[in-house]
């Protein structure tokens, strides 16, 4: 299903009825990367997935922009879905466009879910997206798989799943080679380059989860500190022995951490 | 309710209807101590909630006997409640027994939840247990509260928390006190004194997911570490700040953990 | 050796010439305690030991008093050695004193070495304390013995060295049922009860190394994480498996930090 | 100086006389990496540089050879040296030589000491080194910097020291883009790639210390973890905040770590 945000045609799925769960991808998925996914979230629940501006099967971008358009590209599906509120789970660059919805509007996002999220897009970090750029823009998909993919897998399971892995590679590495594949994926990391939203999340007020990796490279476990640190009841979890794409790596974990926190009773707990 | 298990009265409760959870006690709870638990997880599932042998308002012992005891108590109330399988959630105490359970009866288990747990009593618990006997047997019940629960607490719970501590020991340090309160906890202490089904749990098959908490200084990370490494495609989450009683001082997350994964499908997951 | 302080007589020993370095006791300690780490740490430095008030060779105090009490001590004993300044290792009780006198006196602390130390006493281990205090009023060593010891070492340490603290245990639990004993530490304990520099230590500017223990139950890794933010280019190091007893539990690492902290030429790190 | 190896001129180093230390370098290192910690470590030892093939002054290779010809050239090296034993430290690719050095050459072992070293070359990393040899091939040395530097630092230490950061980008970018420095790196690269000595490092009895870093996403601590488990009486230390290039990012602690190492006595620890 489509919807239209300034113009541009979003892409969007619901699954399901009942309480409201809103998945906001990582910057290297689409909705489709959630299939698994359906039919456990969607028993209970009315699951919504989109895919971001520059992503999956929504419309091209052809400027730059910053990642705050995104929030108000969530805020307006919700629009469109009459969803007053929902529980709203992002993952990496979804994790950030969530803590930003959150912060600007609180009265929609009734549990927030935050997998391998930052509040603030360090130095360290831009520079890692600079280099995925650069390298981008050479063209050679190969050298793109090398430099982005098997760094953000913890070690184990990229032993232990190594046919997955050379499967995956098989697929992502011609994808990686194309010019508009790597125009979106450049537009979608300077979007979020001076994400920074470290000041304002000690607003948040709405039961909050948030999920660090051992494992992950890219925003590791200080990361999550800081988070669960800054907003109060924070419930926070860390999953041994997984990498950044924890919903690849351990989507059985993945799936039963939303289920829990969206449906549980937040009301009794006077003990 | 009751049910009688070798001529002994077993107090048991059944919550709501669906998938079963079984819960099992640490060794200083009872079925009351689930009580703010029982919303949540009796929405959708039949929660069942259990007295061991010399707990609650289940029958007291008059010798020593083994913890292998337990776990056929549970066996023989799933068999009362015309239970094949179940899920079955332990903590400390009640996860050993869920451990020897599932190593016994695979079949009854559907999946395993263990939180705060370990395969086998080391020389170091069992010498914190004789201690805690000891102080028992001194009839001091605030020097058995002492002993016994401020360093089983984070610190940062202990602190952020300190009236509902004070409201603790105001209720538990006459309890501790009690004689017959004291013979209960010195054999249950004594049940599990020699558990020891670290070799065995290797044949769990089961969807099992292992909790452990950063600051449990009863039952460490090493402990959950060992058993995640054994029961092929564990699912391993640790919980930062927090201490054995986790039940206690996480109950939100403690319940969406289990809500989840006992409801989660996990057929799915061939990404 | 003595020198006098506050009319008590405190005993302390010197060992070797060369850049002077003081070890400040934990609680239960004395200058005895460190018998083995004499060779190593006296052969190109001059090794200073000291009993605090309460401790080992030192006078016994008749009434409670503060902990920064044993501050004026050892600054007292710097004088009586004629040593402007010195390199000051504190483990546990002697961290506290070492913390404090850098606070102080940061003109005679050339390098300040922390292991297993706390900026403030908590909570929840003033009610450790109390507990100790309660179950050495009893007279019971041995209950002292199993209250107090066999949760600070870590579980691996324990069962690999279980001779080591069977004969450990052989030797402390009579010492602990003596009223003279338990008379000094009583006083030790409520001696700290109210410890709290945590506002002061970021006005430490000179070299720090400080060291956490992950299986310390007694002063976790929190509390030598916020030392570590505190204290401006604090060098920071955790050891695992590893109790609250590090000087035990790992003699040559411990030795190995203090001999290397204290001999490393700080000035040309300009990389 | 330079002594002879396999007709190929090698590059060392000696400062200072004493107990004898080496320091083997990390793959992207040379002797000139090391000037900041000569004061320290040659005052009281003879501290030994060297560049391996295809490093820094030594002579280049012209085909692909494996890591095991570097252990070779160490052994080479202190027959040229005179030196029977000597403790031998190494960093990264270092350590892996250091490794493979103390399993073939015990006697020449006396201490041991590891920093970010890893028993065996693992799957995802070989893939990254594959990614970096492929972005060198393409000759930009500004995509280079950013896929091999910017990730294997602390995000911590990377915006602290941003501007150090920035001249070493200034520094290292065009020697990335050198043909013969490319070429070098893909042979150091490659002759690791299949580095495994994981079965025979449990024969290693000498004293051994281990470092981890907990930021290091090459080598990051279940590495370590390994090998502290494998040889037997190992010392182990994880430090906070650091990255994969612990000697730029801690190069005091990292001199006291090796200087307290060497130097302590490790005879008396008979506690």
């Amino acid at each position: 299903m489509y919807f239209s945000f300034n113009d541009k045609q979003i892409y969007y799925e619901t699954h399901g009825k009942g309480k409201p769960i809103i998945l906001l991808n990582g910057i290297m998925m689409s909705t489709a990367s959630w299939k698994a996914f359906i039919p456990s979230l969607s028993e209970q629940n009315m699951l919504v997935l989109v895919d971001f501006l520059d992503q999956g099967k929504s419309a091209d971008m052809t400027e730059n922009y910053d990642q705050a358009l995104q929030v108000e590209l969530v805020a307006k599906l919700m629009d469109e879905l009459k969803l007053k509120s929902a529980s709203v789970m992002g993952i990496s660059y979804g994790g950030e466009v969530a803590l930003k919805l959150a912060v600007k509007y609180p009265s929609r996002v009734d549990r927030l879910l935050l997998f391998n999220t930052t509040a603030k897009t360090c130095d360290r970090l831009r520079d890692v997206g600079r280099g995925w750029n650069r390298i981008g823009e050479s063209g050679d998909g190969a050298a793109y798989y090398d430099a982005t993919i098997p760094v953000i897998y913890s070690a184990k399971f990229y032993s232990e799943r190594l046919e997955w892995m050379r499967a995956r590679e098989k697929k992502l590495a011609p994808l990686f080679g194309d010019r508009g594949f790597q125009a979106r994926m450049k537009r979608l990391v300077i979007s979020s380059d001076y994400h920074d939203c470290s000041a304002d999340i000690k607003k948040i007020t709405c039961p909050t989860l948030v999920v660090a990796c051992e494992d992950d490279v890219l925003l590791p476990r200080p990361e999550q500190d800081f988070i669960a640190s800054q907003i109060k009841g924070a419930q926070y979890v860390v999953l041994p022995d997984c990498g950044h794409a924890s919903m690849y790596e351990k989507p059985l974990l993945f799936a039963s951490l939303i289920l829990g926190f969206v449906n549980v009773k937040d009301t009794e707990y006077v003990i």
